[in-house]
């Protein structure tokens, strides 16, 4: 289980490109296997579209079990939000399948980069996505995270069908810290047409916000430096 | 400011490398640079000891004032506890110099590679030197990851100086999930000498934990499945 990163291939790991290039099958979702046509790898690829993930995964390890070497793909890290730990649990029931997860660069950190050095310190990473969790425990975690000070790096903000989500955690969080609270955004994180801002805690809404967007909430420490969104590694140096 | 990944090549992103090789000078921690010693970079490696971080920042940016293509190296990710927010800060006082960060594998994502797919869904990071930060604010960021069911990745855990921190973190824990709660531990994650290995919170000590070990401990839905620590993604599939 491999994870490409957020998609340039200039950050896609040499362990990650030597696992595409020994699998016979490459599986995935069609928008990644997509990107990784220019690589010209050796292998089958064989697409599904989102939301097929409990079958790709039963594909996979169906396919490994006939003694296949298998690369299953997830963007950033497979085993944030990714298809890691689902490969993981499937494979319980073949368990005789070798299971090997390749990291990579999650969205938060590729996100992080472009803005600056919002995760210097203590940071919590929360999907807003309700299809798989319900919204209360999605909103525990956000009243944690806001009660604890961390930054918090948002996945999935929002979606055609999910609307509503991004509002209320902003809302949620703004109990626990003031509306200048600074904000980045990052749309497209190195890829064609990436795009990054900052704005307010208060002012955040969803213009701009889609589902290949990430969010980083400062805490009470973080603030913008020559335009870039820096939380400080620690409380004063010695 | 690149970021280096856990140390093997093969998780060093292509653009850390390239960075590296289009460096007029690399700075950094002395073991980390004699780590770079195989890729035989072009420019000059001038290593600075542990400890002498804001000398090695302020050092960079004069260098890069004067003109000279500058890296400044961290491990893992170098915006996750890293030297990227410490350069961006200090270049507040010297905005005349263009600074980049090149992300990359940070601790908790190559560990958790290592371990299964234990950061599956929500998590945090919480470092536990007290060398920077308060120990009162480590405590309410644990007491709120506690409550907030994260999954929680302990950087800096211990060192010969700072003992009673990770029993104590372990206790806080404890207050908010039960003691059979499966903790897994990564020392020297992808480097000579890996090793990584399984755990109940109840039951954790600092026995083989040291400043290279990172350990991620499950929330309540985190389980061993083949040996593998996983979390699942979702709260079931539709």
């Amino acid at each position: 289980v491999v994870g490409l990163g957020p998609g340039d291939p200039g950050l896609l790991t040499p362990q990650a490109e030597r696992a595409l290039r020994a699998a016979d099958v490459v599986l995935g979702y069609d928008a990644y296997l997509e990107a990784l046509r220019p690589l010209r790898l050796p292998g089958e690829l064989r697409g599904s579209p989102i939301g097929a993930e409990a079958e790709r995964a039963a594909l996979a390890l169906e396919l490994a079990a006939a003694g296949r070497r298998v690369v299953l793909v997830s963007s950033g890290d497979a085993g944030v939000y990714g298809m890691a730990s689902l490969v993981l649990e499937t494979a319980e029931r073949a368990p005789g399948v070798e299971v090997e997860v390749v990291p990579g660069v999650t969205a938060a950190l590729s996100a992080a980069a472009l803005l600056g050095a919002p995760l210097g310190h203590d940071f919590a990473c929360v999907s807003l996505s309700d299809l798989l969790t319900p919204w209360p425990v999605i909103e525990r975690r956000l009243e944690a995270a806001g009660q604890g000070d961390f930054v918090v790096a948002l996945y999935n903000p929002l979606s055609k069908r999910r609307t509503w989500q991004l509002p209320r955690a902003r809302d949620l969080l703004l109990q626990h810290r003031p509306a200048e609270t600074p904000v980045g955004l990052v749309d497209r994180a190195y890829r064609a047409g990436a795009r990054a801002w900052l704005t307010a805690l208060g002012e955040l809404t969803g213009a701009g916000v889609g589902m290949e967007t990430l969010l980083i909430v400062g805490n009470s420490r973080t603030r913008v430096v020559n335009g870039r969104l820096v939380t400080p590694r620690g409380y004063g140096e010695r």
